[in-house]
């Protein structure tokens, strides 16, 4: 009897060696062959599984961003609240081998969407969930008296998920200014200001 | 006598013919050919003046760079501290079909400079000029005490800036979600928590 093909473990192989190759060859470096060679499948395989390089990016995205949220939810179980929130934000930050690879495929998946609709409606929709995750930590903040009433938990949200995203893409450009001791200063400091409402 | 050719005029308008393919095709759509194509000159004329894409991209990005920073000069000229600083906050956000195309080209510069440390030294350039544009603000408004002198301006400039830039890449995403008017109140509810010291 012939072995049967599991059909999702090889695409996500294949989006897998898309990612590493995005990540070290970027976007124009990367090439269909590369990805063939990279997952050990012929050129003819991946063609078959992703019908463009559009395609392979936005799979080898989704993979990323798996893993990021299976981490940040480790990361994040347990805690409430503020601990979570800090948590949070510590786990999008690019300072390791593992995350800077997620800011790279992220980057080359905006410029993407940047152009593509049906990518950037792919993005909204995780920007969206993103700022939910936040939203509910910052209301358990409230919640538990660590926040005051007075903070808008949407507002709040949309306002530290974009920091993050924008403090992260600096830190990738120039890991040495944005330094992991200035990212925890910087972390600290803007939850200071929400714990505390004053913002000197 | 033959006509004597401008070199420099030349490799600006292949670089903003670059531009232009960038911001419509993305990089992966974006070749020497389609690039020489909108230029009006040849393909060899093109590799005569540019490398390879990467230098395409560098130089698109340079040219887009330089139309914005000529649109901030504008914009904040003959204003001074908070005045300035929120003229440039403004002036970065893709609200516009030139404000979105230039961050188009960011973006995909930025894919780019993930990868390669020669742009990257570039884009760690330009964060710096743009961190001490806001900082001259900062410290401007804070002489003409505008904002409190217990505000660090090199900090405040640090936060200001990478928050615009998430901020503008969120709203590239998602216009809808980040309405001008949403922005708008993004940047007034911003600069209201430096005058007041308070931030609920």
């Amino acid at each position: 009897m012939p072995k049967l093909v599991d059909h999702a473990e090889r695409r996500a192989a294949i989006a897998l060696a898309a990612a590493g190759a995005i990540a070290e060859l970027g976007l124009m470096g990367t090439t269909v062959r590369e990805i063939a060679r990279r997952s050990g499948f012929s050129k003819g395989i991946v063609e078959h599984y992703f019908s463009g390089k559009e395609d392979v990016i936005a799979a080898a995205l989704e993979q990323m961003n798996k893993r990021y949220l299976v981490r940040e939810e480790k990361q994040t179980s347990g805690r409430l609240g503020l601990d979570a929130l800090r948590a949070r934000m510590y786990c999008v930050l690019p300072l390791d081998k593992e995350t800077r690879q997620e800011w790279k495929i992220r980057l080359s998946f905006w410029s993407l969407a940047a152009i593509d609709s049906a990518a950037r409606k792919e993005q909204r929709q995780r920007l969206k969930l993103t700022r939910e995750r936040f939203q509910i930590d910052i209301e358990q903040a409230v919640e538990a008296g660590e926040i005051s009433v007075a903070v808008d938990p949407a507002h709040a949200a949309m306002q530290l998920s974009s920091f993050m995203a924008g403090v992260s893409c600096c830190a990738l450009m120039d890991s040495h200014y944005y330094s992991k001791t200035m990212l925890s200063e910087l972390i600290d400091n803007t939850l200071n200001k929400l714990v505390t409402g004053v913002c000197l």
